[in-house]
Order: C-alpha cells, then sequence, then structure tokens
C-alpha cells in the first residue's frame, strides 16, 4: 500500500514550510502581453490559446517551486477548449509532478457508482492526480471509487462542503431538523468517508473544501471535523486574509493548504513588475503570512 | 432568440412519438464481439477503445431514430480516455445532431462564477449539446452561466434533484426544520431557476434529475413542481418499469423523457439477437411503454 495522501501532504507542506496551492484557472484575457507576444488577438483559436497557456504555466511552474506545496489546476478551462485543452491538463498535471508539486485536479466531479469509477479512472489514474474535487451530491455509492483509491493507492479527496461563493448558501446553509445546517451534516459524511484513510498523523485523506470567505463558519468546521484537512478557497483575490484562518491548521500545522488563483498568477497587472517576478513575490508573501499563521496553532 | 429548449424537446417528443433517451454509456467490456472484431484484447489502448467505441455508436445512432428522441452522452466514459475520448465526445455529438437527435452532455457539472461560465462554454458552446445535466450544489450564483444560455440560446438544463442510486438518501433525503427534504428544496430552487425561460406550453428550460427508482418521491415531485420537465434515469437495467412512470408526463404527455442506457445498448446479451436488431427492438418497446403510459396522463 502507498503512504497515505495526508502523509505525503504533511510532508510537502512541512519540507516547503507552505500551505501555499496554486490555483490554475488561466484566463487569456489576463495573461501577461509578454506571453501573447506581438500580433495577438483578442479571439485567438483553440491551438493559440493552448500555446500562449503552455508559455505560461510552464515557466511559472518552474519558478514558484519553492513557494507552493501543491498545484490545483481547474479543468474548466481546459475543457472550454476543447480536446486539445484536456491534452493540455494532462502535460500541466504531468509537468507539476516532475517538478515535485501535489497535484490536486479541481473537477468537481460527483456521479453514480460505474460512472464515477470512470472519473475516477480518468482523474485519478489516467491523468494520475495526486488529489481530486469531488461533489457529495449523491451519497455514499458515489464516493466509493474515490474513496477505493483513498485506501490503497494513496490518492487524496478534498470533498466540497462549504464553498466559498455567495450563493454557497441557497442550498449549505439550509437548517435540518435535528439542528444541523446541510454544509455540517456533509462534513459528517466526509468525516465518516475518511475513517479508513488516516494517516500517520491521524489526518484523512479525505478532505474537506472550505471557503475562506466564510470564517466563521469554518472555525465551527474545524472544530467539527477535527482530522479532516481543509482545502481552503477564497484566499487574495476573492478577500480571506491570513489571520481570517488563524486555527484551521490544527496543531501540528499541516491540517489545511489554501489556494490562491488570480492574485498569484496575474500579480503583475498591480504590482508594476516582470510578471513571472510578480507571481513569485506573491506566492512567497502568501507562504510566509501563512506559515506564520499556522505557527500560532 | 431561439426557440426554448422545452419548445424543440416537446416537438421531437411528439413528432415521434417517443420520450425514449438513449444513454451511451458506453463499456469496453460489454461491446458486442461482431465490434470488437479478431485479436481483441482484455486491455485495449486508449486509441483501441476509442475505435471499437465509434464502430459500436456510430450504426446505432443511424438505427435508433426513430424511436429515440434524445441521446444523453456520459461524458464519464469518454473522460476516462483521455483526450483521445473527449475527442469521440464531441464527435458523437455532432453526428447525433446531424441525425436529428437532441443531445444532453451528460456531465454533471457545476462550480463557482467564472468556473461555471467555462463549463458552459466547453459543453453548450464548443461541443454544442442541447442540454446539460448540472450538480445544484453551489446555489444561484453558479447556475447563472447555465441559466443564460437557456434564456438567449434555447439551451436546456437538468438539474440533479433525487437521483436513482440507493445512497442518494444521505444527503437527498435529509428532512429540513421547514419540513421540506433537501431534494425537494433544491427542486423548489430549480423552479425558480427556470422561471424566466418558458416554453410555449409552459415548461421550463430547467429540468431536473428524477430517478425512476423512485416512484412515490417522483409522483410527488411532479405535483410540486409541475412545469419543469423530468429527466429520468434509472429505467430498464437499473430496475424503473413503464407503470412506476404514471403520471410524471403531464397532461400534454411533454413533461418527462426517460433514459435507458445498458438495457438498449446491450440487448444482444439477453435475446440471442445480433446486436444492432436487439437494441433497436429494445428502444420500440420501450417507445411504445412509454407512448402508453404517458396517454394515461
Amino acid at each position: 500500500m502507498s503512504k497515505t495522501f495526508s502523509d505525503r501532504l504533511a510532508a510537502a507542506i512541512l519540507e516547503k514550510r507552505s500551505h501555499v496551492v496554486l490555483g490554475l484557472d488561466p484566463d487569456y484575457s489576463l495573461l501577461p502581453p509578454e506571453i501573447l507576444g506581438t500580433g495577438a488577438g483578442p479571439t485567438p483559436s483553440a491551438e493559440e490559446t493552448c500555446e500562449a497557456y503552455r508559455r505560461f504555466i510552464l515557466p511559472l511552474l518552474e519558478a514558484l517551486r519553492e513557494d507552493v506545496v501543491a498545484v490545483k489546476i481547474q479543468a474548466a478551462f481546459f475543457e472550454a477548449l476543447g480536446w486539445k485543452g484536456v491534452e493540455l491538463f494532462a502535460e500541466a498535471v504531468d509537468e507539476a509532478q516532475r517538478l515535485g508539486y501535489l497535484v490536486i485536479a479541481d473537477a468537481k466531479r460527483g456521479d453514480i457508482g460505474n460512472t464515477a469509477e470512470a472519473y475516477a479512472r480518468a482523474h485519478l489514474d489516467v491523468v494520475g492526480a495526486d488529489a481530486l474535487t469531488v461533489n457529495p451530491y449523491f451519497g455514499t455509492d458515489g464516493m466509493e471509487p474515490f474513496l477505493r483509491r483513498t485506501r490503497t493507492e494513496g490518492k487524496g479527496l478534498f470533498v466540497l462542503v462549504k464553498t466559498s461563493n455567495p450563493s454557497s448558501s441557497d442550498l449549505q446553509d439550509l437548517v435540518l431538523a435535528d439542528g444541523r445546517l446541510v454544509y455540517e451534516a456533509v462534513g459528517d459524511l466526509v468525516q465518516r468517508w475518511g475513517r479508513d484513510s488516516r494517516g500517520g498523523r491521524g489526518w484523512s485523506a479525505v478532505g474537506a473544501v472550505v471557503g475562506g470567505t466564510h470564517p466563521a463558519q469554518a472555525q465551527q468546521l474545524r472544530r467539527r471535523l477535527p482530522k479532516v484537512p481543509f482545502l481552503i478557497p477564497g484566499y487574495g483575490a476573492q478577500g480571506a486574509t491570513a489571520s481570517d484562518l488563524q486555527g484551521l491548521f490544527g496543531a501540528d500545522r499541516v491540517g489545511a493548504v489554501v489556494n490562491s488563483a488570480r492574485a498569484i498568477l496575474y500579480a503583475y497587472r498591480t504590482g508594476g513588475k516582470p510578471w513571472l517576478e510578480a507571481a513569485r513575490e506573491e506566492a512567497a508573501a502568501m507562504r510566509r503570512a501563512l506559515w506564520e499563521v499556522a505557527g500560532r496553532g
């Protein structure tokens, strides 16, 4: 049996002293002019967009190795380019792993059993990501193909619990008859789903997506789910700050990682520095701020 | 503005006198021996699998035109083959539309706003499916990119409400403090999301996925959501029969379509007939049974 995902994640966090997850959400309209080159139009073909993304992603991955512990690659932005984009998605996963990052395929898949098996195969076996984001709506039998890979192949999952967007309250914050909120009930399921994939420190390989934009709810979830690792989106461009996240990392500092996409990727737009230097500075500042907050317990 | 999806669906149902949705869930291990050819091994490459799927899907689409109103193509089984599978997925959508089918991309996507926009672009614009299955967990702002295309581009959605799998109860059947079940609350959201995309008969372009394996709950949902079209999985191989579905189609017969995958695709395995003939007979029998039940109101 492989090392569990939570042990792999903990080792990487402590080695790099970083909780920073780079969100690869490429957006053609925001790419640095140096990447686009001369003659780039506002409506590039899928091939041209893929080529530009490639020129953007590969140097970025090279440059951020010391400050970023994992890369979360957003499947949607690659799917929107057709099969060429899907090919690039797999290439980006390979390249990131070659450079020593853990890779989270951010695909938010979920379905019934045999279909979920195909999604698990697609993202965890064929593309070969280290972890995958999963939607819990189908319940336990739809989770099982993903869970099996946490137990036997060292893979990780981050299940949507409380998402960072304003309308997350529509469904996730509804109050149940037993007093729990829907997202708390989902959190309880996530905790159950992770029982059989705990690592040496007790953290499960089945984590939760918990938006940093809802700090009070995140703190409550941490108390409720003491050994479920959190993947926290919403940092930076979406508004969460390091101090909002104090207490979410656990006593051993390895219970949460924090995603930032636009604030790192497109840092050049606010700082007036060359794009790669701007991205590196932003990631380094985020690393230091989170490391400090995580150390406060 | 394009014709609304519900009007397009109603016209197709009444013209073909069919409520049958063919679920394209290709499974290499179940393909007819004639398709695999000599020398086919149990562990084909992605290319070999794609070629076999192509030889299976294209004649099937040609053969079932009279009995099948729409094709629901399951993204997972194509994604599991890597980018070559994603290329074939788009090719199957094109071919099905060329043959006059409505196409439902069964991808169950869902995310926050700008990411949901990329998924909507991927499946409804680039691949160009007529409709898409969507997961409601993110709430209204995550739905908006999909909803916009129902209002302005004649596209349709089927939102997961009550799924056909046994564990759907884990989350979907939880009881809320106001007495509703979670899936009923999701159904109420779906009804709201469909207010601005109604067709001439009053049916919304935003439909609901309602498993045929839960007949009593489906009947209650029909009363609760009188003008939300249903996409009903679970027929055939999963156990639902035509009589379980009586009352779900609405007085004008066009309020529901019913998916069957394995029972049609692999009908040759039980009937002893050539595979294409067996599939056609199964689809025709299903069409007649549903048409008769839908006529009972």
